[in-house]
């Protein structure tokens, strides 16, 4: 296993929402756990007037509040703060980083292992590697140097490809640690152990006994104030592309030969590259985009997207994506996968529910109870099982029943949120929960014609907030004798999509 | 489907206390639940000198404390039974039989269905259908006619073929309606259910997925005033040769090609027909017979079997019996099956565990959790499933979780005692949980070589009353780098074992 060694992570974009809100309170969470290395430094980096100290005092500020937040362990942890105001878009204050990182390495002998995260926009990623390069900021002989990409890895194929390239001039792939926040999940990391530590479930997970399979990735949520981005973005590049197509590609690969970071991705990158491309008539036939509209829930008068501040008012951006698509390989080959992810739906929730085949023969009658699995990422994560018993009494008639297992039955375990089990595995050079190059190039390259056919004029149906999408995403799966499971028992909030 | 048709059900050992405790409240229950034919009489015989009114008042008090007895109902109930005082062991009073069934069946318009049931002394078995016939009783030209006959269904092999070609002389195979009330039970006759309306789980169920199985019949209770009988019987013959084995068929026959009495006991018949022969060898390795001794449990005082009143204080019969054994066929060929059933156990349990192998390739280490399938048959009737799941936090550890389903967390139904179940099914004409004469021999067949070796000096063990059995049963399992599995969530009496 990896190891954790002394570090300075260094923030670019540190005056920003993510640092305070994510990637700091996390990395105090990692301390307060004693996961993080003995010696080590955050040097925020940003373009805003800090010093040391109005830095350490603005994240002081935001944390203590904060539930789970020790004040004794709060202020041991601030002294590991430095701040540091250049302006990243310009290579010659890059100087002043690089004598920075020397002090810091030197004060508190942690050397010159350095781990850099791209917290900016988007407009920088392609940039800071290479000023950090000609100040030698990319060469491991004097210790390890690490960079972390936010996310979006890109725009379309084209976009990706090129800052792939530019990044790629001036560090190795395996330098490279590309955030998808999803892979951080706990419940997304247990597709694989629920799969390939069990004896019983691995023989049915294939062509031969699963019927179909659904992928949904709610949300309640419409583009709180982010209308401005989302607006340019959408939800294919927002949500499918990468969360929703990781999840399905953690669902469907093949058995990894070893836990071991080039081991999965090597499997996760082959199963992403064997998504049957999509054609013209896939397009018109399996693909639903949709846009939110105004409506009333539970209640309450919720906007539509075009009346969101920042996005257009004859915008035509997609806030739902249903897709029903397959996957060319020996062990998919005719199953088809139901996709679909939105804003303002019912309520917040992510799941994979797959459909076994019937029994060869029907002896109990056609009316065969439904035989599912749900393995529910979110929330109440857990896993249903869903199947026929006998209905009490004279007869043999099969009823359906269903058992469940959720993960807030187990003791108090050492639970880490996304952000801090990715950062972890960061320091310790584990990059299993990272997208590859070559696995974010065949996602994207998987969605470029849904990117070419969102133009089209009659590429988008309206669906009222607060309901699952165009009427047209429910005929996806009722042109098949299908239809999509309603994902929650109680559906009491929006909020809490009981399992 | 069967239907039920108007009949007069005749019960020869009318007196007794089977009648008494089960036969005449399961016919109340299923009369309170319209589940008889609209037109029948209970037509109660034996040798003690009741009159129709002293046979209904003692049915009549023994009945109104029960529970879910309503005293208007049961009024109603009581008024079609009837009572003749005959020796069903002497020939020439079977005219009277005669006379009265064709009396009561112009009386009340039942006519000449007739439904016999044999709850006397075995030793009358192969009597009471001769004398029937004798009287055209055992003809179908103006009715049906069918012949109940309790358990035990002969001693040994040589007895059991006795038996059956007595009664085979005049009546057909198709009037015979073995009893094994192990088959009236919901959750036996759900072990078909569970398997053959689920896609999800008969692909797993063989040898390529199935690493061994273990069926337990556990009582708490020793013989309970029944010394004498049980002192001639023994284990093997009391619960092993017929319950024990009915469960394990009903858990590893093929599926059969329609739910119908002779489809189903046809794969119920070839199973046992396909239990590997128990060797000379088998006997000394993979038998283990045992006696319970007097101890102390929960702080009372427990007799040793040869304690028992009727018990010979020399005695040798077993109270426990555990094997291991194979089932020699395509699905089942080296699957060991351990199988143990005793009195004086810890607790009153009966369950089927299936467990699976681990996978192919032990990605997430040699420790791997189990993968098992608990379907408890009694009590807290259920299904428990036992997996792996990832270990939250750190790392890609998995460890063992489960999910139940309890069958008391359905809404009410009407749920049928093993009795109520049996005498219905008989009533309409459907044999399918009554145990088919090349079933019965061929479990006689299997059992033969234990009956033989019981008398060997050195194949009995003591154990003491309360625990699992000998040690030497422990050791079947140990051998193999295995272990019973202990069927308790909390033992915390002895008459309840939760799933």
């Amino acid at each position: 296993m990896a190891t954790t060694e002394n570090t300075n992570i260094v923030i670019f974009g540190a005056s920003g929402d993510l640092t305070q809100r994510k990637l700091i309170p996390a990395l105090y969470q990692l301390f307060a756990s004693n996961l993080l290395p003995e010696k080590f430094t955050v040097l925020g980096v940003s373009r805003s007037g800090y010093s040391d100290e109005s830095f350490r005092d603005k994240l002081h500020k935001a944390l203590e509040d904060s539930e789970n937040v020790d004040s004794v362990t709060l202020s041991r942890f601030i002294e590991h703060l430095y701040y540091l105001s250049i302006d990243p878009s310009d290579s010659s204050q890059y100087g002043k980083l690089k004598a920075r990182l020397d002090d810091l390495g030197q004060a508190h002998g942690t050397g010159a292992n350095n781990l850099f995260y791209l917290a900016t926009p988007p407009s920088l990623y392609g940039l800071i590697p290479q000023y950090l390069a000609e100040q030698g900021l990319n060469k491991e002989s004097d210790g390890w140097k690490r960079l972390i990409v936010e996310k979006p890895f890109g725009y379309n194929t084209a976009s990706a490809n090129e800052l792939d390239d530019v990044i790629h001039e001036k560090f190795k792939e395996s330098q490279l640690y590309r955030i998808d926040h999803y892979l951080g999940k706990e419940t997304v990391q247990n597709l694989l152990v629920f799969r390939f530590s069990n004896g019983m479930f691995e023989p049915l997970w294939n062509r031969n006994f699963i019927d179909y399979v659904e992928i949904t990735g709610g949300e309640f949520l419409g583009v709180e104030g982010r209308g401005g981005y989302y607006d340019g973005s959408g939800a294919v590049r927002d949500m499918f592309q990468n969360h929703l197509l990781q999840v399905l590609a953690m669902a469907t690969m093949e058995p990894p030969s070893a836990i071991r970071a080039d081991a999965i991705r090597d499997e996760v990158a082959k199963v992403m590259q064997s998504f049957q491309p999509l054609s013209d008539d896939d397009l018109k036939k399996n693909l639903v985009l949709g846009q939110y509209t105004a409506s009333e829930v539970r209640g309450e008068m919720l906007p539509g997207y075009r009346e969101e501040p920042g996005v257009s008012d004859e915008s035509r951006t997609e806030t739902y994506v249903g897709l029903k698509m397959f996957i060319d390989n020996w062990r998919w080959n005719g199953v088809p996968f139901y996709v679909r992810t939105g804003k303002r739906l019912p309520t917040r929730v992510t799941e994979v529910v797959i459909h076994f085949k019937k029994t060869p023969h029907p002896v109990f009658g056609k009316d065969a109870p439904e035989n599912k699995l749900i393995i529910r990422i979110q929330p109440d994560e857990g896993i249903q099982m869903s199947f026929g018993l006998k209905k009490p009494g004279a007869g043999f008639e099969a009823q359906e029943v269903s058992m469940q297992f959720h993960y807030q039955s187990l003791e108090e375990a050492t639970l880490l949120t996304a952000y801090e089990r990715l950062l972890l595995d960061a320091v310790k050079g584990d990059a299993t929960l990272f997208a590859r190059s070559d696995a974010v190039k065949a996602c994207w390259e998987f969605v470029e014609p849904i990117l070419e056919y969102k133009e089209h004029p009659d590429a988008l149906f309206g669906y009222a907030a607060g309901t699952w999408g165009p009427k047209e995403a429910d005929d996806l799966l009722k042109n098949d004798d299908r239809a999509w499971r309603f994902p929650c028992k109680n559906l009491t909030n929006t909020e809490y999509c009981e399992l």
